[in-house]
């Protein structure tokens, strides 16, 4: 057996459970968890952290395989470097004359902050308690710490509830006429702390070891069981950390800043972590612990205030702080504490900041050359970029106020904030609106039939539905804050309330709401727009990430203002114009249901005139119905026209793709319970006759186009096969509105977009049919409109056949939520609530796969439709434009499937931007 | 330009348009149809076919294509063709002296018999009829010709219709006191010929030209624009024939069979057409023509009469008889005329034949050395075994009372007659049952609720679904007829009745359905039970299919009578176990229900036990609902035990494959409206208020079991893993059955499947999970248990990530009626009505997918997973349990596919047996 400064002191057994920080490095993450390897980089790197080691995660894994009982040896290995611990800082273990204290830390490799425990001040009794005091010269700090050490070894090891210890420290300071715990004196210390004792020996039937040797066996014993405690599993699957990794447990010296007036303890983050700029940030408090600071036992002063004090401690950490910061090339969060003028670093970590410093602070570095353009592209999370785009509460959502508002949580599916007074019903909330009053819509769910209620919304609630239902998919598309499937929130529009545990909230109370976290607070909580003038750094790195990138971005805008917003976003074009979303404008809806209505009847007519015969002639008698559709659809196509010229104008040369009519005609009529209720009502209320039978004519209309399954049903280009006039009348009225702008001396590249194709005849017909309808609005309007014809892939038949399809196909839109609900066979109007929750929770899907793409199997479509697309059709134009347009990992993986564009909701064009670049960037590395 | 005998006419023109019938054969028929290249086949092997010409179905393309107008040129060599026609037999087009007339025939490639026109004794006019009166000896014969081809020719070429000579002729009929056509005299004839020509220019406003030439380039028009009458549109889109393949004109000599005693005219089948018995078959009129036998002139005498009449034409016709079969090598349907002595062919073709003629025809060619048993097996549509296997109308199909009864057709689902007395509600029809009624369910569709109605059904109806919708799949599974999709039919079950354009029938009439060509009739029609005694060939042909196939055969069956049937009819193995089928037998609903009901509470419950306890402790105190839960799972799990034992003794060794529940939990509880309204009625009566409460608990369950698309929902495997409780106790019972029969010494090989796996961590904790359970009472048992575990491949993300479920499978069932719903986005209970049905009319796609595997799609899924599972598991057994399994087309695909099995309805297993021997034989072949 070879010992060296570099092998672990247990030799070399087949698994190594300790590493001291001189053995480890920033790469083992995985074994020593996150902290524990940074220590290490830390201690490699000659950075004065308090000495230390860690026990690996393998260790972790084997306590709980074990069932709960750490592995042999494991004791003896501690107690060595324990020993090692002591020859370097000269304290004793265990010893009361002057003592060595030690932390232990829960650390796995991926962050949880907060979520699992810690234990300071561990190696003290009641006899090194006084030892500890003499050093100190103060016997409060050292009764303080023993206190603590108690209540926190309880809580973790002992697993006896906090409160217990809180109510005898409350008793004590109301007995003592204090407010705050520093203002107990050592005496009534002491008797807390005899309190305590009562209270655990009570609690457990046991004192704590006194033994320092023995509350360090049981405190990483605890360390390994709080892996499974019930808030670290919640926060692993709402997080998507595999339950699998494990924790390592860091025991580390603890150093003391409270020694006297040359000691100290504080934070700095080596840029402001809120606006990014380049000037070093924190606090510090002299002759205190950290603890003292969280407490706020007195004021930190600025770090600045250092230089006076200890000018050669600050001159240390200023040092360090460039040092960490050129190393890390990231803003670093650096915690330290001086213990008789010697700087000890007790972490550093890059810091948690605001999108707006993260992006700051990454093209500041990149201007300073301290990394390349590129390295500021991937250092900023791209997902963040968004809450650049929106408004924010002004209170941190830490503080006490925020959480105490907090009502329910359910899924961010809109990000922003926004506050307003709650509404459950459309009509209700656009009246409200219509008299000024900002509106939050709560809904049990939204239908087509609610739109004109969410568009004037500032906010939307559903209690069902997952991130891509109705309700989502129509507020991401006008940039309104919604919060889906919050299950919490009982939803009773009858009676006009909202209840939560009990809580009744009702029509036209305020409430507030942030579409990023999925959090619902009451009361109208005060916003901020995004601050335009901290933008500049944001336009700069997402101008380079314009020049890094491939993968083109365009966004999905259903309205001439959404085009204008999208283009100042950066947006290359339009990907997805819904023209069904046009048609569901309250003013619209009327005639489009007029149309719709009529439509089977008027197809019924006309495959009963003579061949050739597509439309009426003018001042022809009609039956009823027959003049109905042929005069709403006159009517839509010229509101169509306007629609399209509005959109074409705005867009200009660049390409704007418009999916002709997709939804199922029922989507345009109210839901079958509630003219059945009208029915009921007007019977009940004697209404005349011909009016009932209107309406019962109405109801039988409406349950005729009822399906089991609408999503598999009569939709998209089934509608468009089944009443070709409808088509037709869209692609006249683009045309048209092109013909109109080219006039204008305006140019237009308008993209024809067939929706649902199954099979290649489907585009080879409408085809036919739609070009020769576009030849002959061309001839008639005497201009040449140059646009493209081509489909969605949105069904897994559409992406095995796209070699076949892409004969008739110049363009292919892959529409990646429905091949996502194909796929899987997941309804996502129903799967989030009743099992995918439940899935991603228990790890059985690595995530959602409606928010990020299924690599394995919806993105194998995905990669096969673009390939044998490509083979046909070697020009083939291929984007996306379902939600995953705009979701970083899935745009990674567009770029890998050799897509030409994202597109995505204009909120999202920044996190496409960046994202579309980071890949790029990823891969030119590889 | 050259001329020879090979060459056409017109010579070599860019494109021929008529070929006489020594210049085509039989390969031609794409070009000149089914008859008319059968025609130039027999002409070319020197039978004695009236000599004749085809015009090719290119001028019926070019006729059509340009816009109705015959091309140039055409009228000089149909010319020219006729002279030669004049040369060969001695006769004259256009002459008084012994005239020549012809037939003019219409000819697809694809046989349509009854669908397009054809006239008859072409070239007559006033002067001419007495020249042919002359020619027969008989003005009789040769007026009533005239007077027929005035009523075909109005009728076909300018589409007056036939009422209106059927009322003249009538007329005369009654004035000249004679009831059949022939008993009028020339006379009366002459007067009827007269009163024809006045409706003729009174309908046309002209005379039908006298000019033979005139007649015939007219009735050339006709026939070509009898392509696109409605009802051979209507027939083609019904078998599925291209609208695109045109049809021929065969224009042939008319020889005459009533020229005396010499002559005459019948048919020959070479063997019986009903039973395939080994002996010519057929009929004889002397002195008469075609339609003389047709109309009853006389009765025609046995064929064998012949040969004391004519004893060389007979000679000659038994030679032909032989020599055409010998040719054919397939039963053939001979018409003959003997003119003067002369026996001429008018036609032969592939005799119609029922399922046992063809079986016993093919078998005895076989034993006869006609045929090898290769070509026997192929000679068989496979699609008609099933006739052999149910009950058919005792009454021809063709006939005039069947035809009068007719009422509605829809799409037959379930082959099979059955006759009984029409209900509307499954629980009317459970009781009409009880009384020992024959019952035919008639619902607007079927639920899982109503198959307590549907199990006692002699027959089911549906006006709305598919072929693969629900009532389609039970009453296959269950054998009994039924028909789905009969739109014309307009169900009110709450008010008792159906009707049919205005036809209203009422519960408790009798109705007849015919399960196989989705035809209604009302009354009550005798059937017939299949002929068992003539089964013997049947077996003997399947048995030659067992050893010529290589793909298994295995049968989805639920109960031990359907496998015992199933065994019976050749089954393999069990492919498909539907163990929710067995939950739905009405004495076991109220506790399958009670187990539903209450698993959310019991697994909420299960969740706050500690680790490890998966079921309460015998005799815990349990909340009530949980208790009713486990209760009642106890109880399921013994009548599932009594199920499997019952399934796994019937087979023995075979392989039995149970699927685990895979329907959603609402299938088992009543609809959401009938709850609600039973609710209704209940406050409006005044019920008890706990008994509201109770029923308001129940509608508020079922509310939250609602789906917006359930086909994407809460079922299959995602309920196995939400509720963990229910699989175990299936693999339980399944387990235990198979110990207690091991302990009776019976080999057993259960097969545990999982259904609608997406993704490959489904699996592998549900075999962990379920493997555990299954080794618990194993060990408890002291019975080792083989079984397998695998799962059905029926979403498309289960296809492309088969290579990785593979690893925790080890056997695939491909559940394509699922896939196709998921690959093309089709509803099943939904797409035939709303858009499928006009897609295969239209010929957008194919056919109907759920009928016939898609082979580019769902097929290119199915060969994908074959290959990534076989890639992971070289061993891994593939079958297909879909609706697929017994469709001809379909198993001819799975044998491309490399699968190893393909199972179906019992019903459909001789379909099944012989369309894999078929396929097999074929592709030895090639």
């Amino acid at each position: 057996m070879t010992t060296t400064a570099a092998t672990p002191v247990a030799g070399n057994r087949a698994m190594n459970f300790i590493y001291r920080f001189d053995q480890g490095d920033a790469s083992m993450s995985g074994l020593l968890g996150g902290k524990g390897s940074n220590l290490c980089e830390m201690a490699r790197l000659g950075l004065p952290v308090p000495p230390g080691f860690v026990i690996s995660t393998d260790v972790c894994d084997q306590y709980h395989s074990g069932g709960g009982s750490l592995p042999d040896g494991l004791d003896a290995d501690i107690k060595a470097n324990v020993h090692l611990l002591e020859k370097s800082v000269g304290r004793t273990f265990g010893s009361a004359d002057s003592p060595l204290l030690v932390s232990v830390r829960s650390g796995a490799q991926v962050s949880m902050p907060g979520m699992m425990d810690t234990i300071l001040n561990l190696g003290i009794n009641d006899e090194i308690v006084e030892g500890l005091a003499a050093m100190m010269g103060d016997p409060r700090p050292a009764y303080d710490a023993y206190r603590r050490f108690l209540q926190i070894y309880a809580d973790v090891v002992l697993e006896i509830p906090g409160e217990t210890f809180e109510e005898i420290l409350a008793s004590h300071k109301e007995k003592a006429g204090v407010e705050q715990d520093f203002r107990l004196n050592p005496e009534q210390i002491r008797g807390v702390i005899s309190d305590y004792k009562v209270a655990i020996r009570s609690a457990s039937g046991d004192d704590i070891p006194a033994d320092p040797w023995r509350q360090l066996t049981l405190a990483v014993e605890a360390v390994f069981r709080s892996w499974n405690n019930p808030r670290a599993i919640f926060y692993r699957s709402h997080n998507g950390i595999s339950h699998d990794i494990g924790t390592a447990v860091t025991i580390q010296t603890m150093i003391f800043g409270n020694l006297g007036p040359n000691s100290g303890t504080g934070v700095l983050f080596t840029r402001n972590p809120s606006d990014g700029e380049q000037k070093p940030y924190g606090e510090f408090l002299a002759n205190a612990q950290g603890e003292d600071v969280v407490a706020g036992v007195r004021t930190p002063q600025p770090i600045s205030s250092l230089a006076g004090m200890m000018p050669q401690a600050y001159q240390d950490l200023m040092g360090l702080a460039d040092k960490l910061e050129g190393h890390y090339a990231d803003i670093q969060d650096m915690e330290f504490t001086i213990e008789n003028g010697r700087l000890y670093l007790l972490q550093t970590r890059s810091a948690k900041r605001t999108a707006l410093a993260a992006v700051k602070a990454a093209v500041d570095m990149a201007n300073e050359g301290l990394i390349s353009r590129d390295e500021a592209i991937l250092r900023v999370d791209a997902e963040e970029m968004v809450q650049l785009m929106v408004p924010q509460f002004k209170l941190d959502p830490g503080s006490n106020e925020m959480k105490s508002a907090l009502l329910a949580t359910g899924f961010g599916a809109s990000p922003g904030a926004a506050t307003g007074k709650v509404y459950f019903e459309a009509d209700r909330a656009a009246e409200a609106a219509a008299q000024g009053i900002p509106v939050i819509l709560v809904r049990p769910e939204t239908k087509p039939d609610d739109i004109h209620g969410i568009i004037v919304s500032a906010g939307v609630v559903t209690r069902r539905g997952g991130v891509t239902s109705h309700a989502a998919v129509v507020t991401r598309g006008l940039g309104i804050p919604c919060i889906v499937g919050c299950e919490g929130v009982q939803v009773d529009p009858d009676q006009g309330f909202f209840s939560v545990n009990g809580l009744i909230v009702r029509e036209g109370e305020d409430i507030s709401v942030d579409g990023a976290t999925g959090e619902v607070y009451i009361g109208g909580l005060e916003t901020v727009d995004p601050d335009m003038d901290g933008m500049t750094e944001a336009k700069e790195i997402l101008e380079w990430a314009d020049q890094a990138r491939s993968l083109g971005v365009m966004a999905n805008a259903d309205t001439p203002a959404d085009a204008l917003q999208a283009v100042a976003m950066g947006a290359e074009g339009i990907g997805l114009c819904r023209t069904e979303h046009m048609f569901l404008d309250s003013q619209r809806l009327p005639e489009v249901r007029r149309m719709l209505v009529n439509a089977e009847a008027a197809e019924q007519w006309r495959r009963n005139q003579p061949d050739g015969v597509e439309e009426p002639a003018p001042g022809a008698d009609l039956p009823a119905g027959v003049e109905d559709f042929y005069g709403a659809l006159e009517n839509v196509k010229q509101l169509q026209t306007e629609d399209f010229t509005g959109m074409l104008r705005v867009m200009g040369s660049r390409p704007v793709i418009i999916r002709l009519l997709d939804a199922p005609l029922h989507e345009f009529l109210p839901p079958y319970d509630t003219v059945q209720a009208e029915l009921a009502e007007m019977r009940r209320l004697g209404a005349p006759p011909e009016e009932i039978t209107d309406k019962e004519a109405f109801l039988l209309l409406v349950e005729s186009l009822r399906e089991e399954n609408p999503m598999l049903g009569h939709r998209g280009c089934r509608l468009g096969l089944s009443f070709p006039s409808i088509y037709r009348m869209q692609v006249e009225a683009i045309i048209t509105a092109g013909a109109g702008l080219i006039n204008e001396g305006i140019e237009v590249n308008p993209e024809i977009m067939i929706p649902l194709t199954v099979h290649v005849e489907e585009m080879r017909r409408l085809r036919e049919d739609l070009t020769a309808a576009a030849s002959r609005v061309q001839e008639r309007l005497g201009v040449k409109v140059a646009y493209k014809f081509g489909t969605m892939i949105e069904t897994p038949r559409a992406a095995l056949t796209a070699g076949a399809i892409a004969h008739e196909s110049e363009f292919f839109s892959l529409g990646t939520n429905d091949l996502t609900q194909m796929a899987f066979g997941f309804s996502r109007d129903d799967a989030q609530a009743k099992f995918l929750g439940s899935y991603v929770e228990q790890g059985i899907l690595p995530g959602d796969p409606f928010a990020t793409i299924d690599a394995d199997g919806v993105g194998a479509l995905v990669k096969m439709a673009v390939d044998a697309g490509r083979k046909t059709r070697p020009d083939l134009e291929v984007g996306i434009c379902g939600e995953h347009g705009g979701d970083p990992a899935s745009i990674a993986f567009c770029h890998d499937a050799g897509l030409d564009y994202v597109s995505c909701s204009p909120f999202r064009l920044a996190v496409a931007r960046l994202a579309a670049a980071q890949v790029a960037i990823n891969h030119a590395k590889t």
